[in-house]
Parts: C-alpha cells; sequence; structure tokens
C-alpha cells in the first residue's frame, strides 16, 4: 500500500503535518475534479490573469503534494491554447503547518518542474513555486493576491481541542454517548475556525476568486452520527480496555479528546452564508469505502488511522502504549469491517469571492 | 564562536545551502546598514506599495537568515510612522537552493514574528514569510511581483565549476599560477552568470525596484590577486601535500577547481552596464580583518572555510580525506595569519530598476 495522505491534521494538540494515507486522498481528488475544473475554468476565464497565483492548504508532504497544482495547471493550459491566449505565468503557494517537511518537497520540485514543462508544450508559462509555513486560521498572504485557494481532507481539523469538554468521559470524540454539551462545543469550535478561515481567505483572494474545499464530513444532520464518529468510538473502545486493565490512567483518558469536526452540508453553507464574502458554485457530499484498503483484516485502515491518531496520541499519553493500542485497534477493525458497510464522507464545496 | 553563515554556495558542484560562520556575515550586513537602509527608504517613497514585497536570495539557514529583513521593516515602519501613512503589508520571499534547510527557518518563524509584531507597535502591517528553493541564476518570481532584493556573500558562487581550466594544475582556484586561459574562463563564467542574474531580476522587479547584493570580491583588477585567491591557494598548497604524500590522486587533484569568482567593482559595474536594466545607485568596497575570528591560531578561520569547502571537497574527494586536509590547512592558517595581515573584501552594489 502507498502510505502518502488521508488527513492532514492542521493546529489542534500537534503541530506537525500527518502524512498518510494516499489512497483515499487521490481518491477524493479524482472525485472532485469535475468540481476543481470547472472552477479554475470560470476563474480563468472571468479574470484572464497574467500572473495566475494558486494556494493549496495543507499540503503535506507526499506524492498527492504536487498533484493537485499540476491537474490545475493542465487545465488552464488546455484552456489557453484553445482560446489561443498568451499563457499566464503561474505561482504556486504550498501550505502547511511550521512542522511539515517543506525540505522533502522542495527537493522534489526540480524533476517535477522540469516534467510539468515538458508536458506542457511550447508557450506554456513557467511555474514558480513557494512554501508558506502557517496556520490557515490566520493570514498567510497579502491582501487580494491570490486566485484560487484548494484545500483537501485538512478544514476538518480544527485550531485547537474545544474548551468545556469535561462531560465527554469515555470518549474520546463526539460520539452517541456524548451530552449535548460537548456537541455544541464541538459545533462551536468548527464554526469559529470555520469562519476565521472564510474571512482571512475572503481578504486574501482577488475579486471573483475560487476555493475549492474538501473536507471529512457526514451525511447526517446528528454529529454523533455513526458516519463520522464510528471510527474514533472504536479507538475509543481501546482505550477503556486498556484504562480498566490498568495501562491507561483513567484521568488521562478523560482528558483526551480529537481536535476535529466533522460538517455536514447544511452546516459548511452555513457558516457560507453567516461569514458572507462567498457565493456558493457548488456543494456536494460524496463517499470513500473503507474497503478502498484492498483487503477486510483491518490492517491497512489501522494504518491509516495510526498516521493521524499516533502523534495526539503520544503527546497526550507517551510512546510507551503505543503499539499495544494500534495492535488491538487493528484487531476490532478487521472485526468491524468484515460486518459492516463502512465509509468515509466527503463534504466538497466550490466558492466564489463576492464583491 | 557562533557557527553559522559566511559563504553561500549557490549552484556550482554542490546543491545544498552551506550554512556557515556568521561573524563575518553579520558584520557585514551591519557595514552595509546605511546602504541598503537608504535604498528601502527611496524604494518606499518613491512607490508607496500597499503590499511590499522583498525576496533575500541566498537567505542560507541560520540566526542571520532573518536579521535583514527584520531590519529593513524595522526602517519602513519608522518611515511609515514618521509620514503618517497607513503602514503596507509585507510578503517576505526567502531564497536558496532546494538543499537548503527550510524546515528549520520555518520552525523558528512563529516566535521571530511574535517578537517582530511586539517590537513594530500598533498599526503595523502584518509580515507573510514564503520559501523559495531554485537557483537564483534562474527566474524564481512572476514579472513585476518584487520590490526590494537583497542578497548576501552568495553571488561569488557560480552556477558551475567553469568550462577549459586544464591549464590549472595544481591550483584549485584562480592563482598566480594560474594561465591567462583560466582567468578567462573564470571571468567569462562570471559574466555569464551576472548577467543572468540581473536579466531575471529585471523581470521580476517593479519599475524603480531596488536591489543591493553584497559579493566577496577584491579590490585588484587582477583575479589572480592575493587578497581573494589566497585563502584557496592554501588550502591548494595542503591538497598538493597530500598529493605527494600518495594521500590524493594526481588526477583527481587536477580536476579539482572552486566555483567561485570574487569580481572586481569595476568587473560588476561593467556587467551592469552591459546589462542595461538598473542603474548604479552606489558600489563600494568594504573589509572583513580575518581577525575578526578573535584569535591568530587558525583554528576559526578553518573552521569557517570548512563550512564552506567540506561539502566541495567531499563531493570530489569522497569522506575519507577531510578530517586530514583540515588538520593540515588549520595548521598552515595559523602560520600566516599570525604572519600577515590577511582580509576579506567584499563588494556592495545598490541599483535601482529602470523603465
Amino acid at each position: 500500500m502507498e502510505i502518502v495522505k488521508v488527513l492532514h491534521m492542521n493546529g489542534g494538540m500537534g503541530d506537525t503535518s500527518y502524512a498518510n494515507n494516499s489512497l483515499v486522498q487521490r481518491k477524493v481528488i479524482t472525485m472532485t475534479k469535475p468540481i476543481t475544473e470547472d472552477a479554475i475554468t470560470q476563474l480563468y476565464c472571468s479574470t484572464l490573469p497574467k500572473s495566475l497565483v494558486i494556494a493549496d492548504l495543507g499540503c503535506s508532504s507526499g506524492p498527492n503534494t504536487l498533484f493537485v497544482v499540476s491537474e490545475l495547471i493542465k487545465v488552464v493550459n488546455q484552456l489557453r491554447q484553445k482560446l489561443r491566449h498568451q499563457s499566464p505565468e503561474y505561482q504556486v503557494f504550498l501550505n502547511d503547518l511550521p512542522g511539515n517537511d517543506f525540505n522533502t518537497i522542495f527537493k522534489s520540485l526540480p524533476s517535477f518542474q522540469k516534467k510539468m514543462s515538458s508536458q506542457s508544450g511550447a508557450g506554456a508559462g513557467p511555474c514558480f513555486f513557494a512554501g508558506v509555513p502557517g496556520s490557515f486560521y490566520g493570514r498567510l498572504f497579502p491582501t487580494k493576491t491570490l486566485h484560487f485557494v484548494h484545500s483537501s481532507y485538512s478544514l476538518q481539523w480544527l485550531s485547537k481541542v474545544p474548551e468545556k469538554l469535561e462531560g465527554n468521559k469515555g470518549n474520546i470524540y463526539m460520539a452517541r454517548t456524548s451530552p449535548p454539551s460537548v456537541l455544541r462545543a464541538y459545533h462551536a469550535q468548527f464554526q469559529q475556525d470555520f469562519s476565521m478561515f472564510l474571512k482571512c481567505r475572503a481578504e486574501e483572494l482577488v475579486l471573483s476568486g475560487r476555493m475549492v474545499l474538501t473536507l471529512l464530513g457526514r451525511r447526517s444532520e446528528d454529529p454523533s452520527s455513526k458516519e463520522c464518529c464510528y471510527i474514533w468510538e472504536l479507538l475509543a473502545i481501546v482505550l477503556n480496555e486498556m484504562v480498566s486493565k490498568g495501562l491507561i490512567e483513567e484521568e488521562k483518558m478523560d482528558s483526551f479528546n480529537i481536535p476535529q469536526y466533522t460538517p455536514s452540508p447544511s452546516e459548511v453553507k452555513s457558516e457560507v452564508l453567516k461569514e458572507g464574502s462567498f457565493s456558493i458554485d457548488c456543494l456536494e457530499v460524496s463517499e470513500v469505502n473503507w474497503s478502498i484498503y484492498n483487503n477486510n483484516d483491518g490492517y491497512n485502515v489501522a494504518q491509516c488511522m495510526r498516521a493521524v491518531a499516533e502523534p495526539l496520541l503520544v503527546s497526550h499519553f507517551g510512546e510507551a502504549i503505543i503499539e499495544e493500542v494500534f495492535s488491538r485497534y487493528r484487531e476490532i477493525l478487521s472485526d468491524r469491517i468484515s460486518k459492516e458497510n463502512t465509509r468515509f464522507v466527503n463534504v466538497i464545496v466550490s466558492l466564489i469571492k463576492k464583491e
């Protein structure tokens, strides 16, 4: 299995980027391709910029890091040929937290640029890359300097663990047994973070600038719905078992919560409308079955979740318990995967910057 | 001794950035401060940009990396307060080769930005950082997007070892015993590289945009002058000794040459006039005594030169000889430093982008 990126952690408990499993990520990028292509086409035709400035927020560091960007540039390159326009120059900003491995991305750029320019053919404009370290829950770029923002599997990560989760004992995320106060705290943190994200991008984008955002989400209006919470509930089962065996302190378990929120399409829509800077071109939901991982033994899903969860677990519980946690998690995952039809749900939204 | 940056290798035989000794670098930055301040002041007053875009080319990775930028921003901040203007936003591009350690720079940014914003006081515009990997002997930025370019101790590095150095047996750089063809080959490579640098920056800078460039150079019009070549001649003596002892193959020694050119002010001037995009606001020479290293035992100068030369030596001769080379080099340096008044010469040029 190709190990790369599924989920990207921005802010929250760690400050690294979490390079994860590429299969889901690549699948999601492919599924959102028509939406992305449509957005960049409209953008190019409505603004015809001499320099087209693209930002990928939460770019991580792996084979998918440059994939979206190269697809976007391909579309524009075909368009400008069809329209017989002179090619724009491209400036691409790759953003992630300061702990992301930018060195590895940068070392891969010369060969990537070579390949890209040979594919683009004569007359294609040069493409200039830059890395931008920092949280996308704050400003990252000067005012009105971006044309296109892309973010995939990053915005479900909150800027921090919500406050007032004391009532969430025995759980590590929103769960069926979480009290309403916990669900409210999670939702409030999402609202605060996502609207801050929209506000910052609204300042950075030019008029008619575009964003295509893909978040891990849910279909249901119930934030403790199985479709988004189940995978964390299974991890909570493991941790609770280990508490009962005396391997983890109960207090430690009680204070551990995942800084994530997987919104429904209507929650995303509501924040966009409330913030007011963007109109919605398109809002969709798609699914990826866990069985994309090719077998039912739970190993691959566990590996993927490990890439996401390990840094959070290590920073809270320390290194010592990790192997035991994931060995148990793998077991429980294989049991459930063989019996149930489990899926990741994605919310995709395409936005246009208004006056 | 604080080990950071003296000489920056761009292109040439390696593709890493060479983080070296900060003492000389910091001293040079301090010496060029009046020139840099004057340039940024004129730039700000003549263009009054809403977003001021600064690029540091060959930024390396160490305590000096952010020092120049913070000085530039301080100047603008004082100016805008004095003039009662609204502060510009700042965008800072830190460039070096893809092998440079950008991760370390990026991790230091949050605390740097915090410190800077507390020093700048109320009303100061935000400062956005980005890392740009690539050789400055090619385009790095879109057309007309930069206001100010700074480069210190990087442009003496050539894009590659010049061709046709066969006549340079026994030497590793230009030397008193180098034939004219070798001196010509070095000079031609410098001309080609430096004019390419000017051409690229001319495309990237806005009208009235500014550059302040500091190169390791010489006062003399003789390119094999002791002031710039002596330090390499001493290294050549070491390598020749080791050839005669059978520790290094003669052929290997003959094919080793340093990809550097230390120009005179008039050579710099001549390339600027020939290329034609810039007018010269100021062209100066300054010196730093080797004894800045605080003692006369040669150890510190040798350490500094090791940071510069080791990657070149390793890639050509392999790891095995390195300790022996630098132990001998240290010895010969302490001998000469105690007897002679040896200096680094710097050429500083401040340029204005013409119509």
